[in-house]
């Protein structure tokens, strides 16, 4: 079971609350056995302690309970626990009200967000807290995509018109591939990454520190420690970096079909522990010290990878280019230099060499549950184009660090787990554990490399330029070609 | 009206679907009469010529429209369009019975995925096109938070689960801060860019170009013409870069309330065409050249600023940071610097000195019909800490790239308008055109704050570390305190 | 004159040593009126106090001088200063025999350095201290380079085998452009930065600093203490960023033909001062906050230029490549794509798109008297390449921060001002200031120019890669070509 | 010997100028056995043909050779060749006569530039080309050192004024260290790299490249064509990045004690040769596919490393802080932080996290023959302050790339061969090589130290500053102590 120091992390958060955690691989909630020493206690009757012994609150009215809690005699938050979890719905109904009487937030705002079909038990203790409703967001279908031979319709959740038409079309493009089986994706790695920040009390025992760990027989210890947290998690690599006197530590592992920021951060913390024991002049200064590196840009990310790396590429013949797409090759591969290598270097990018990778990133997220944070490093993405030698388009998208998982975070709710089910990757296999996170990351890969294609055929095409070339180009002496 | 070259942008799209286009401002559809030249006709008889004439699609069967489309005598794409966008929903409900009938998609996945209850013509040529249904995500309240000296409950959309809590600690700690308004913002700037890439035949004539802008005479003619295609477009600046003979220009002007991206985009293509004008050599390379910079980690937003430049900032008293935070003003301090500058430096990040600034963001961005692609460079954040004089929590965040709007995009949606009204920052004032957009800018920053703040906490106190401390610190000669 | 709170700068100083300091712009020694209050008294009977009275340092031989030393009766960096400046040459002999007498340099080691045949005088209390000798540098000539349509032959100083003639192949190549100009050099800025850091009690107050900064008025204020400082100094704009309570300012400004860090220096000390006495509760945190940014790799300087911005571009005919370069048009332009876009966003580079600017950069700067350390930043550089319509190679090279200057530094140094001379720029014209240190850093950039056309051209030429293709081309299926 | 492939590396290189080659471990000219194919003959007498046969150069006068290159019989870059290498100061002389006779270069110009003392027939062939004289950079001395123990006098080679003296006092305050030792250094890595890029007709064969090179039994193989080449080369890793059909492979090797680039040129090459053979779809784009990162700023070297990476570190007393260093502890420390972790973030820097390491290690490269165009990645600096438990004033440096060498380049040449025999590094030590360059980078760390706490020094007690606090200090309420 979960405990709660490690409750604290997902780079997010605090104090478990309600005094439930839950399973992250099932997605199950349990009773925390280790009480969170911060909450109150969990009993309703010693919440209630305030007011009449004896009195229950889900036999209370919704007008008596709305008192209490503009008496402040109970809080919002602790809803859900004095009511149970069976009652989820009814406590976010509860807050409702007490929001819209008690606090800036109006009656009529809160009346247009929508609440009623959903099951909130699916939520407490989870996933959100304080709920009050849910935000329904379209889900549209791009597709068919024609992935390393296999079809896919992917279900794409997103308020930004025209980014699944669009994407549709460069499925469409991609998958008359010369090759006949669409986009072809490779693996290069698969490992979450969590990087504390230690301190010694000086350099020298920074150096100690880092030559101890790379012996492998220390190493095997580390290891040990590490993978005997979780039949998943298997530590791969640990990169070292040292400033002055202090070290950070890159834990790289497989997580299986989670996304495994959990995973990892318990198995780390269990290395952690280790090195303390070793090195007893060794300070944790964080669990997280930003070198994993987290929902922030960063050069980590992009040179290392981080959850999966995924290249996609096709060859696009001319004539599909000419029809589908309304450009040509020439054109492409132009633009795609001007904008997608100079522009960004010209704007100081790092990883950023793509049009808008993060478009359908995020989409892809929103609708199968993975966490949208993620999609800073995620969108991490080099799209390259080049003419064949037959003047077809050879086109990739290089995307070193693909944050996805099946099981765990917003995976096992209902709808997003439909989705999932949509693409083939729910849950996980007993088989091949982590087969389905890596054929998630397959498919944001080939839909980013989708939203690229024809987002910069539109723009090659802009009509501006058209018009443009009509009344100019004659003019003008041999321009470059390229 | 929009008309349908610009339709192309907003860094996502391609053909306008269904030929309506979307007026950005309201949010209402509008139909084209500039219409789209690879679309289809949108007269419904046409488009079911290949069946018996005279038949409209709307009086037949479910059966038998499903027989259409599994024959392919009607696409599913065209469904909204040929039973009329008031019946959406209906289009819904016969694509999802199209694609469990016809495709990979399984009945029982798009059984679990809910689209009843909400009114999709509302979506349909605005925001998603191949629609299915839609995605709940749950929404939390985290607050009060005392920005500025008045009240907010903030929602945020998420399935992190603690998000809500933590977030709701840090608002506890900050609204007890010294100056009794809570967190305190201030706008730095506030301009939306597009950065379009022209080329010119040499680098003299790059040159020439820059010059000829630089020219206060003929940057007002610029002004008059990117200025004319919208009362709120008001052009700021032109940044320009020069890369051998191509010319990359950053275009900055006011949007109001609107995240801006369309509205700059119809303006800086106005502008272009002046300058095509101007300079008969001068070619269009691309109406986006990366270098404005939008959904990619870059320098270039982190040093410039895009959309809201928002700081926030708050002195925190010692006695908070033990009650409420458990924790000590040392502690976070010493923690800030490791991980947040020190740690993150190691990482190579650009604009990634925060511990969890997306989280927040991406929250209420999809609480706010925000776009979550956008996060990546919203979340560009600075999160400093120091200790006062007086030994409380001085505290910072910096965020200049907060891109939000608070009409256009999603924000008409009712749910997500909802959550907009109960910030009492929905649509626009008539009287001071882009202050909701600011609000909720500061809004987003100040719930930043909040997570920076309760997260930091959570991190210095690790129990690994208190553990730790009891045991070997003792032991310990002298290290740093710092 | 200068006073000696500058005199701390040049992002290098301490304390003025022997009480002399240095007017920068002729580069002749003037005695400090401002004593420094750290140094001893310059009188050398009063530092000879310890002996007995009435002796005279130059009076003493060699051997009574080395015991004095031995004993610690006078310190080796007086020797100047007791003797007199006119003997600096003297002193020089004496450290040296000195330190092989008294610590661990070996008489064997020292003897090697040259010291003879060097008016030291010209060194002293200027541009070295404690010195023992020099260190020749070869210097070979590059060229001649027709650049403008004027002919020059380049200095390089440098042990790197093979630069000066590939620079020189490169040159060659250059001068046969299609334009019969040579190389054509565009000069897009020209602005010495100083970015120091100040500190206000919190965000609002370093938001009013910024808004009064950026009200004309006030500006006008500040550019009049500023300009006041030198005759060249102009300042052209102010860059401000906040970090929570901390203000960076950016000073940008003409500094005529020095490369100008002391004179931006000194008045940028005088505009602080003028912002302390507006602002009270200013604080200032550094005369230098690394936000100029001198020395040390920055997006700050690629985006936004420092120094001098300079494009250089080219027509190479396709049958100059072929004779003079030994390759062709597509390799060149494919290798650049891959190494210098592709490869240098791969390492996650932000300036370096180049081969090996900083190989010219250096050995003209140490030709002509710069500051070698400054080629981190003046060695930015982007390198493109692209085929024309008529099959010929046009190529350019983009260098936004070249720090250069003509007079000042080491610019008076006899042999270094013999290389500016060769180039037709020591020192200032009376007419037209700056346009020597302009004219210098156009040269820079074609030089570096030459170097990457002629390394690119023989990395395109690997025998490996020939051989490779004479045995495995034919059997590739259809490559890209690109 | 050194063929002539790998003569055109070193990332500068183009042909072996006069057909020697230099053996570089040794510094001797040896005769190419391998001729360039480029080069004209190298006989006089065939060069000669063109003039009276049986005419042997060196009879001939000064006179009549000028007008033979005035004539253009004989070319200036031949002279050396023509005249042979022992008479390689005449050729120096004649080329003089000859650029002041006929070409822009004027002869009072070349007069000022010295070239006589200096023995040419070291540089021929090995370290520059066309060459004129050599340019005397002034030399001083900083010291002493106190470095693990150790007492060091650091030669500088510089024109920037108050350096050595800056560095010395820094050197002053480091050697009353807690520990006293001095400075304490560690040396956490030492590997040079090369970066090739190849591409293969397709991702899925790219990411098989990789698979197979990270197969042992692979890596074994590859290991014994790397290290054949060299008895120092000893391969380490094998960094693998791929971009769609592209792989950069960065080969990481020990060098002994060469700066390495030659010899793992020689050696990547090689190994190349053999991935060549595996795969017969292979092709090279390039022996730098600028993956490596040589002398270019790259977030590669930052976060992996090249040439040695070094951390020093110290506990500087309190009392000598103020005693020596004339400020004091806290200052520095909030200095530190606002200037070279705030400001340098704020700069968008990667690598740049110091005061001014450029200037300290260019002096050093300089004085001791290394390559000066490295310091833009032998620069990368974190400086780190911190407050003791004490009171005292924890410093480190952290330098993951500084590429030296105390063999090959320009450390034969005598001078430059000096100053390192003053360190006692010069050459190499038989029993255990690479020792030598190892010291040589840890004094190189120990001296940017030196200069940063000196320059810090200085900074923090800025008389603007000290000024200010008299007068506003009192005034304002509580600021922020840090």
């Amino acid at each position: 079971m979960f405990n709660n120091n490690i409750w604290s992390f997902g780079n997010s958060a605090v104090n478990a609350p309600y005094g439930w955690s839950q399973n992250k691989r099932t997605g199950r909630r349990e009773k925390s056995t280790n009480s969170e020493p911060t909450a109150k206690s969990e009993a309703p009757c010693e919440a209630l302690k305030n007011i009449d012994s004896g009195v229950v609150l889900c036999d209370m009215s919704d007008g008596e309970i709305i008192d209490l809690l503009a008496e402040g005699k109970i809080m919002h938050y602790e809803l859900e626990k004095l009511l149970g979890i069976e009652n989820s719905d009814r406590a976010v109904k509860l807050r409702r009200m007490h929001f819209a009487a008690n606090t800036p937030i109006s009656a009529e705002a809160i009346e247009q967000l929508p609440h009623e079909h959903y099951d909130f038990s699916q939520v407490t203790g989870v996933c959100c807290e304080n709920v009050i409703g849910y935000m329904p967001i379209p889900v549209g279908v791009a597709g068919p995509l024609l992935l390393d031979g296999k079809t896919f319709m992917v279900p794409m959740a997103t308020v930004e018109g025209a980014l699944v038409a669009s994407t549709t079309r460069g499925f469409k493009a991609l998958a008359r591939s010369k090759s006949g089986q669409g986009v072809t994706s490779i693996l290069l790695s698969d490992g979450m990454t969590r990087g504390p920040a230690v301190q010694m009390p000086n350099a020298k025992r920074a150096g100690a520190l880092k030559q101890w760990i790379e012996d492998p027989v220390n190493f095997a210890k580390i290891e040990k420690e590490f993978n005997g947290t979780s039949r998943f998690a298997r530590l791969q690599e640990i990169k070292i970096g040292v400033a002055g006197r202090k070290v950070f530590l890159r834990f790289k592992c497989k997580t299986g079909d989670a996304m495994g920021m959990n995973m990892i951060s318990k198995a780390t913390d269990k290395a952690l522990k280790l090195l303390l024991v070793e090195f007893k002049d060794m300070e944790l200064v964080s669990l997280s010290g930003n070198y994993c590196t987290d929902k922030k840009p960063s050069a980590m990310n992009w040179l290392e990878g981080r959850g999966k790396s995924v290249v996609c590429d096709a060859v696009i013949p001319s004539d599909v280019v000419k029809k589908v797409l309304k450009t040509n090759v020439d054109k492409l591969v132009a633009l795609n230099i001007n904008k997608n290598l100079v522009g960004s270097a010209m704007s100081g990018s790092v990883g950023g060499f793509n049009a808008h990778a993060s478009n359908m990133v995020t989409a892809v997220f929103l609708a199968t549950g993975q966490d949208a944070a993620q999609n800073v490093e995620s969108s991490n993405c080099m799209t390259l184009m080049e003419k064949t030698a037959d003047g077809d388009l050879y086109m990739s998208v290089t995307m070193p660090s693909i944050e996805v998982g099946t099981i765990g975070g917003g995976t096992h709710l209902h709808a997003q787990k439909a989705c999932l089910s949509m693409l083939g990757v729910s849950g996980t296999q007993e088989k091949n554990p982590g087969a389905n996170a890596q054929q998630l990351a397959r498919i944001v890969a080939a839909t980013v490399m989708a939203g690229e294609l024809s987002l910069m055929s539109a723009l090659a095409e802009d009509t501006l330029v058209s018009d443009h070339m009509k009344h100019n180009r004659a003019k003008t002496p041999a321009p470059p070609t390229l």
